[in-house]
């Protein structure tokens, strides 16, 4: 039986307790939160502690806190030479401190409080110091998801940049199409099928050969008059911004 | 029966003759093509007309040309009062040429030659001159979707935006999502999952409310690391462009 602890309270944070929780091989030995009530609803009170220097011995420590918080707290843990890994996408292994072996292990995905995802397809990117501490991460991995990927810390900050284009910044193409719906008095579900299918086609072809639009066929009529319907200059800067390198990439086809 | 001809052989015109071909009480009489060829793995030939003024009767002609067509080959039927519709999201009913009675079918698909899709759930707006077309077209709409809209010129053109961001602009997402892992010798197939969750999220959440990363975080640090990580000006002009306006709706919360 794997013994984990888990450090932080927010979404990444539950999400993990909640997949751990349902896991063979894996118990959730303890929880640190700065304060108890926002995991009283996942997890026995008396098994979260709101202490650092109350850390029980675990198997492996993760550190599930922001980004900017991850150097400092791993500094506070009042134990050497125990596995201790952060769960960024863009953290370097080397912010945590070296009073303990260190590691990475990343879920590429997008959690938010309301809604419940499946471990199972999500890839985990696991990086450590040594080979003994890399099958520790990957059967802790191996108990949640069947899709473990070995990335350097270099490769886990590209991805975590691809994650923004393809997660981050097309949820606010989805944010800017809801805003013309509403401007013009449609419901957001109308176009709820084709973000579906948009997201399906990668699946079977490369994004560049399944981009479609009036960009790629160069369909000046359309581009203009889909300029003249927009009502603000954030929505026109992007319209632009976003056809133009569209038809950048078309050209290395 | 309904009697149904479909004039063009794209995408959007392939996709139907498919729907059609399968669907309940509508029959193609027969299809027009510049050249018969590229139809023949799809459709019987003696059916398939390479001369508009061989068109036979049909209860509604479906114009599925490319939008600076539709006009000229609209102007082209050689007959008089029958129902004529065009397939474009952003071309308004008026383009057709008013020698017959006036129309406008449009899915609000994305279609690519290679990839089947399920026309049961995609929106099929409808827009007609008389409550009479309205409902033949509803016939024709009901066939092959259960959803089916009542949509106006003008709202259509604002969808037709809409979609762009939601599809086209998206799927351009992944294309640099596709370029960023490819730069760093990463398979795209790590992001899919991530992408198919962020299409998933807003059938639930609100696109506002569905945004994570760390633009809407104002994480100053992450956006700083990412910006020097990406290789090139179109790269990093999305970035800045994006994250402004992510933090900009993100103050309309």
């Amino acid at each position: 039986m794997l013994k984990v602890t888990v450090i932080g309270s927010g979404n990444v944070a539950q999400h993990l307790i909640k997949a751990f929780s349902k896991a063979d091989g894996v118990s959730i030995v303890q929880v640190y939160a700065r304060s108890a009530e926002s995991l009283l609803h996942l997890f026995p009170q008396q098994l979260i502690t709101t202490d650092l220097s109350g850390l029980k011995e675990a198997d492996i420590y993760i550190i599930a806190v922001t980004d900017n918080a991850i150097a400092e707290v791993s500094a506070q843990l009042p134990f050497k030479k125990r596995l201790v890994v952060h769960t960024s996408g863009s953290v370097s292994i080397d912010a945590l401190n070296s009073n303990n072996r260190r590691g990475v292990f990343y879920p590429l995905q997008t959690f938010s409080k309301n809604k419940e995802v499946d471990f199972n397809n999500i890839p985990i990117c696991l990086e450590s110091e040594s080979a003994e501490d890399y099958e520790l991460l990957a059967t802790l991995a191996n108990s949640i998801s069947g899709n473990i990927f070995n990335v350097t810390s270099n490769q886990r900050k590209a991805l975590h940049v691809a994650a923004v284009f393809a997660s981050n910044f097309t949820n606010h193409m989805y944010v800017l199409a809801n805003e013309i719906c509403t401007e013009h008095k449609m419901p957001f579900d109308i176009l709820k099928p084709l973000i579906t299918e948009t997201a399906a086609k990668v699946k079977e072809l490369s994004p560049l050969k399944a981009q479609t639009g009036p960009a790629i066929r160069h369909d000046s009529k359309t581009l203009e008059a889909h300029l003249e319907m927009l009502t603000n200059d954030n929505q026109r800067n992007i319209y632009k911004t976003l056809t133009q390198s569209i038809q950048a990439h078309a050209e290395k086809l």
